[in-house]
């Protein structure tokens, strides 16, 4: 079990979320220029109960369902100051080379990073505050307000949840592609306007584009898709370093092109969200594993087309 | 029965919303430095069906149902070119002096400036997508998005759209405060979080004001209950040219505070509002009356404490 | 001699820039899908003398000196309303099929489309506030401030003024690439904190890349040397409808990359500049032509590759 | 002698600035309801040279030339996470009580607040990279960019510097009051585009106000020259806790006000534009003392009319 360390919590996990990345570091051993290099702990989508308090911690209570947002910026760089830590070079992040993560009974964690869990939300729920944050981030990356019309490509968890925050955003019109026929029903059962079928079906115009899939397909006809200064944010990674993009389209029509990575001042905003009801997380958890089946778990998408958000009950 | 000009459409109208500002220049036969010097048709609010196309006009069709923006800008001052056309000198807008408004059986307006009304509303809603915008207007100026907590002071028909706009924006904790407990209960019907007695309960802490009761006492209480950075909208106009704002709070918590003037680019997003059911617009409609009795339809607000939205039929 | 119409004046044209894109129409016959189809009168960066008003025309007097923004736009479309009037379908543009250009004696222009030019500035640099206006288009597009870091990608006539716009906003790092050994001696003369020859010198880390040259490995080196939340902004068009660009670094850096078309609401700040000496336009002008010569002039650029800006005179 | 704490370095102090707060400390005892309430060393505009290093510090070698920025934030509650860490409400802050500030021959502070110094750069210079921080951020938060029109009403040591900024922004119309002549005068070597005497002199149309002088009738006046949305900054604090605005202009015209408490991410760019000559500090030192002369130093500014900015040499 480990020490919480100055103003640190420990925290008793009871329920994390399998993310793609950590399927990606299961079966290939890195993701781009992070390579695993020793035996990790992966797991970064978690919440559970402070167990114990750090010295000068005085945050949380012990018994304090929390929680975690998974990376701790170091506060004092360039990108923490300018309040974009989520781009901090010295961030230490669970379930990323070296630092261990949260697919374990006890981690420790900056209290400030700890955010406690309302009572109407349960485990499962705060566990999945992180892969929200990630839709969240987005929505805000693509400026989506009231009225706005959005296409979401790929229906991942991450594309779910995106739709699901574009609506939460205000978004009337939000349409959802991907090939799998299974969850471009789940998006229309929690609130798509339209599901498409990727390749087939013509988008609408869109004032905004959250590219999930990482499918250069996805990525050219979704910017084709936006009117005269939309924006599109890449979300999904695609397969190399470089793609093609419609430069004469993002000149022509002045489009925004950027991308996420991770997030920065979501969690308050994914509490609220969950706990005013505004978005509908149950609906994707597909599966409950102890933690001793985590290799199962890991496995659940690659074995099981309908698997959307598999979570893991140390 | 006015002829159209050039791409202008003439609109029979069936539906007018009294506004306050209706009722002022009634009662007062001036607002500021806008002074009724002629007789005046008076109405800004209003829908109705298009009965005859000018030269050039394309957009719409005879028989087609628009709610109509009743300002038109003149499109080349600088503040059209910068997209603030509502600041726009030279605008020509209904029911304010010299120009007739649409308490009549028939008006015109630049094609552009009538908007489709989807089958689903009603000519009621229709004609309050201009209080609505002044909602939508007063939440874009406030940077409302998801999570967000906003305190709305004054539960008249401005404050309780306001009220629902930015739950439609996707503010988590949204307060209003008033003195008439009719009001506060119709907005606790509608969505509001937390219905406050003015001058009794306190506000907690949100992220923007939308200040629309002109009271004085409102706005440097609402004020003092942002967080840092917050920002503080006036809508509501208040008794004098000038009046006290906190400003050690605003220098020390480094608030932004600023007013709106009508609303630009915001019809499109009311109608989308509207159409997927985000607002009620309905709830506030508390009269209606045939145009022989506008008179009566504009004293309802003095004469009876529960009226909110009396509508005027031509 | 046209004929102004309704609130237009009448213009004696004095001096015309030679842009490329009037070179590649004059070459090429068309650019991208705006097909020269009949003939065409070229030239839209211009200045000259009023010398008459259409009616209720009353901006300027008779005898007045002016430059012109070369495209009116309607003033009423979606684009137009939300301050993108360079983005309205149904501008009208100097010199883009079918609309007549400005190597003629004569044009006339909706008043507001004329500028009043100072004593303290030719007509020369009357007219290179066009082109000027691209680079101050394409610096607010990059957000530069005072302070910032910019590399400009190309040392042609748009790249040495987005530079010297650059130096303008406050930029305390301007750095600029070409093949171009003249053009980079040019920008060393007019402010360049360092020109770097082109695929030789490392850029400097950036907070916002300028691309002016259309060339495929600028805009990929160029995105390289950004800044974490840094913004690209591709001015130069580019020999394709699309091209390649680092999206592994987009997402991992959270860049920003855009395109400028035109540009909106910059001609009074162009004066200012011009007016203020922050900018030296004159620098850039390298030969002057009769209306005779205007082939000539249009040839100048691919005849001798000192030349940059040549000005035709009719 | 103070001892570096882990990642601090102990800097040895060689020039500090006077500002008029520190004089209101001596003066009064107390700024709002921060009270002096045991011997407290004032100062807070200081530059030194690095003697020493705490542990894990690596960021400056020993006889490095520094410029500190007096304020380290927690970089972990609310306001540091969003950028705002000057808002942060545990930050601490250099003279201001309980915390000792740099009228002293030592002082240490976190290395990441300690900025190298370019040779080029004195330590006069070095130590005004505060005051011309407070000129920045108030030029931020009045978004001036290049051609603007800038109104700065009070010309004391900050408006001074912050007429310069704005001059440094790209600002072509910058203007400043004041009541002493003096000071006006100075303003006109250092670039003020018109000096005005405060209540006499009609200021022009201005895009940004900068308030300086805590003049209430400085901030009406100032508010009244502005064009629709444009932006007023109160930088000078006035007489008490509130004060009255022209509440029917801001909702008329749509302006927005704001204050500034003191500043965040300026360092770089202060260091910056004094690197370059974009802004010229040694024009406004007005006295030099000995450590021992502090007391005349923070009474010169009562004593002599023509004081500006005393530098104290420890």
């Amino acid at each position: 079990m480990p020490e919480p360390g100055p103003r640190e919590v420990l925290v008793e996990v009871t329920s994390v979320g399998v993310c793609g990345s950590d399927v990606h570091y299961y079966e290939h051993g890195r993701i781009g220029s992070h390579v695993v290099r020793a035996p990790l702990v992966l797991g970064h989508e978690s919440a559970g109960r402070v167990v114990a308090l750090g010295e000068g911690a005085s945050k949380h209570a012990e018994g304090d369902r929390v929680t975690l947002e998974p990376g701790v910026p170091c506060g004092r760089c360039r990108e923490c100051r300018a309040g974009r830590y989520n781009l901090c070079p010295d961030v230490v992040f669970f379930g990323t080379p070296p630092v261990d993560g949260a697919f374990a009974r006890y981690v420790t964690i900056h209290e400030d990073f700890a955010f406690a869990l309302p009572d109407s939300l349960s485990d499962d729920v705060g566990a999945l505050m992180e892969p929200l944050s990630v839709g969240i981030w987005a929505c805000r990356k693509a400026g989506v307000s009231a009225g706005d019309r959005v296409l979401v490509t790929g229906a991942g968890p991450i594309g779910l949840l995106a739709m699901q925050v574009a609506l939460a955003f205000g978004a009337t019109q939000v349409e959802i592609s991907d090939v799998n026929e299974r969850r471009l029903e789940l998006a229309r059962q929690t609130g798509a306007t339209r599901a498409l079928r990727a390749g087939e079906d013509e988008p609408a115009e869109a004032d905004a584009l959250i590219e999930c899939s990482g499918h250069p397909g996805a990525l050219q006809a979704g910017i084709a898709a936006l009117r005269p200064a939309g924006t599109a944010v890449l979300v999904g990674m695609g397969p190399g370093e470089s793609g093609e993009v419609p430069l004469a389209l993002i000149q022509g029509r002045e489009i925004w092109v950027t991308g996420t990575f991770r997030y920065a001042n979501t969690y308050p905003t994914a509490i609220a969200l969950a706990a005013t009801g505004r978005v509908d997380l149950d609906s994707i958890i597909t599966g409950h594993f102890g933690l001793e089946d985590t290799e199962t778990a890991l496995r659940a998408g690659r074995d099981d087309p309908g698997s959307v958000k598999p979570v893991v009950h140390p």
